[in-house]
């Protein structure tokens, strides 16, 4: 098995019930634009939830940060336009969950 | 925005407090080698929690399955293989997500 080499950063949210379409997808765009502001964070993948398996607990959207290291990830969490972006997203879920890994896979 | 044509399925995990360290690698190892089993199954990623924003909810561990597309996860799910790991895996975790998406990204 090998490392990848890059951090990843699982933020789970379930938006509240009267959270809009229109509205989650501005925040998937402002989510996807901070890519481009702040340097360490390196790409954003997201979708909603299509399990059939009835183990999502509720949570309705991925969003999977990638950052080449820790430092890249703590230099996000501590960056102004994450933190905004934080203040802005959180009051509209329910609940969430972020876990971050260094992914390793076999080879 | 662009999607990755794949489907990733997420089973974040916590296993229990008696679960050695050495039976969680045989998790690995078993799920790992499902890939070579289970032909829709693509690949395979995991990692330990190692977020410092407390909010993992207890989760210990991520991993991340990709397939080529539904019908894949599908046969997945549904394989022998698959079957017997679950029933292994699943009385050693205290509580588990299941989620799975369509990833999507900016370009």
């Amino acid at each position: 098995m090998e490392s990848l080499g890059v951090v990843k950063h699982i933020f789970l949210a379930k938006f509240k019930a009267d959270i809009t379409p229109e509205r989650i997808e501005e925040f998937i765009k402002t989510f996807g634009n901070l890519v481009t502001v702040i340097e360490p964070f390196k790409s954003l993948q997201w979708g909603e939830d299509i399990s059939i398996e009835n183990q999502q607990q509720g949570f309705t959207h991925v969003f999977e940060c990638t950052f080449d290291n820790v430092e890249g990830l703590d230099a996000y969490l501590a960056h102004p336009a994450h933190v905004e972006f934080a203040n802005q997203i959180l009051p509209a879920v329910e609940k969430y969950i972020v876990i971050d890994y260094k992914p390793m896979r076999f080879v």
